[in-house]
């Protein structure tokens, strides 16, 4: 099978650079701001813009909006559309069914190696934070560099801080460093999912362990290659997207996506290739996983409250509230959590704030539909 | 001096029993939902209506409402006259200045006296609860009923359950009780103070110190005579304010008020007269100093929140939410007071909830009077 056609396209450093942004994430965790319909990537959490704005703004000088492609289910890509009027509609592309990251990612490659099988994409998903945009361009341009040039895989890894146990790591090679355009890559040794306190000290300690961002790098034809060498339960899968895809048959696209297994690309395809790549960074990223990561990303005051709205605190320490339209005072509180919203409010000790889920769970279970 | 007129009256046990009510409190402890123009008196936060309906409803069984006499200023008697549109203007007594409680009640009672110097006037703060009111009224009728026969000032005093430092202090003379209507009322020996903690601790282990409560029954004429033998000082006021009244002069009244001496009812009259007695009472009596107060008024779970408006706690404990038009959801949290309005938020902790005056004085220093 090869692609219906190679156009010509404006190149930077000669590679073909286009940007495939994940944004169906469906999180609950920032509950009552963040609802069913208006997830993560849609909100103004880390700056003035959403998520999924900053996150095409930040790429630009490398990856200007024409070459974005975004992924989501139709719901999402309505939104997203609505926050991008300019795009053209070439720019959306719509899965049929939400089926993990291997199928979503196989779907957007198969897309892009149509137009050009030479192409690399950067894999980013809508509703990171990255604090330090410039030193991120450059390992991504080095990594494009590395892709367009080899036939690997490349992974971004983040410099762990603290012994996370939220994210899958990712275990170095530091023994076979690669250096490429500027910036060094190494082998990946092993993916390991996420780990239990213990073991995530251990790779803390060890210091050859990256957390896993979900952040890649390939070029189509070689992610193609590698589907076909070493994921069998998959490329079946891909040769049927893209005879879809071909066809604009949209039925066939959505019986594929009902049968292919609903893996994530870590697992599907990156621990089984050979030939897969870390690029390994420390440049502010956070996958912002709660309200209390805002911490780290919001201005803090001597207090460490940080607050969006008028405020008004009187012994208040290290809490976070958003409250835009109104003015919040805080008087003898401590390490609290605070959102207000047009119809709900949530006050929620910030060391729990993991458990806003399970208000949306509750809510889910007692009908109040209307607050989701 | 003597009365213009002395009409006969519709008179339950003999008495002509009227109900002062002073609604003329400005209290900012009750902020956010408590405002300059819509102070403690105005708001719901007892029952469904607010304190001050609850309070001319409390006494209905004893005293009609056409035997109730608001005093205030004029911008509270404008909100007192929505709040009861039927009453006629004859029942809202205008304070030209706040001076104080005993200009307030020499005024109220000399438009009484005028009415009926033999009438008996139960004196009553718009802002108090009392959640046994059949008992409260017990003891009203029967300190009516020994104000009606006797040359007494009766003041009511409360069991007091905690060794409170917010309330001045009533020393009972347990040794010459005084039987009455069925109640027991006791000399006066002393009145004190607000005590700090220790002598209140002292107070409270004696067994014979009550809180006063503010609230008290005397006959017009009787405390026209207490004045004049025991407050020389106030005496000339209350005739000066008896001739306005007469005359309808509202600048003879303004003129009164602005030379007399703004103190209150207990240090200007009831601790300098003779025949002060006290009704001692344990009917549910609070004057919801702050919010962390309403913890013994509303209904609590099982985990101590009272919570008003729609909510959803998970590991929430001893929290007061006041947030009607909303849900809250409460994750980890303990010992707060949470209240919405439209415009503002207050979290406080409830053990800090004295401070929410210190939110209105420094909102007032830094010029955000549109919270105020």
């Amino acid at each position: 099978m090869s692609p219906a056609k190679t156009k010509a396209r404006p190149k930077r450093s000669g590679v073909d650079l286009r940007a495939v942004i994940l944004a169906g994430g469906r999180g609950t965790r920032f509950w009552p701001l963040g609802r069913a319909k208006r997830p993560k990537q849609f909100l103004p959490i880390a700056g003035p813009r959403s998520l999924v704005e900053e996150t095409v703004r930040r790429i630009r000088p490398l990856i200007p909006g024409r070459r974005v492609l975004f992924v989501a289910d139709a719901g999402q890509t309505r939104s997203l559309r609505n926050v991008f009027p300019k795009m053209p509609a070439s720019s959306f592309l719509v899965e049929p069914l939400a089926r993990n990251t291997a199928p979503s990612l196989m779907l957007a490659t198969a897309r892009v190696w149509l137009d050009d099988p030479a192409a690399v994409l950067a894999v980013l998903p809508a509703d990171h934070v990255i604090r330090a945009p410039e030193k991120f361009l450059a390992k991504l341009e080095a990594a494009a560099g590395l892709a367009a040039a080899e036939p690997v895989l490349v992974t971004f890894g983040i410099r762990p801080t603290y012994p996370a146990t939220g994210y899958g790591y990712i275990q170095i090679d530091r023994d076979s460093p690669r250096p490429s355009g500027g910036e060094v890559f190494y082998p990946v040794r092993a993916f390991r999912e996420k780990p239990g306190l213990e073991l995530a000290d251990e790779f803390l300690a060890a210091g050859d362990y990256a957390w896993n961002s979900g952040m890649f790098v390939w070029r189509a034809e070689v992610f193609a290659r590698m589907l076909e060498a070493f994921a069998p339960d998959l490329f079946p899968f891909w040769e049927r997207m893209v005879a879809a895809l071909r066809k604009k048959d949209r039925r066939a696209l959505r019986s594929a996506f009902e049968k292919v297994p609903a893996t994530s690309i870590d697992y599907g395809l990156m621990e089984r290739a050979r030939g897969v790549f870390v690029c390994e960074g420390d440049f502010g990223w956070s996958d912002v996983g709660a309200w209390s990561s805002l911490f780290e990303i919001w201005e803090t005051d001597g207090a460490g409250n940080a607050i969006r709205g008028e405020s008004l605190a009187l012994d208040a320490r290290g809490c976070l509230v958003y409250n835009p339209g109104r003015l919040t005072a805080l008087v003898g509180v401590r390490d609290l959590v605070v959102v207000e919203t047009r119809d709900a409010l949530l006050v929620c000790s910030s060391s729990q704030d993991q458990r806003v889920k399970d208000v949306v769970e509750a809510l889910r279970k007692t009908k109040k539909d209307r607050y989701l």
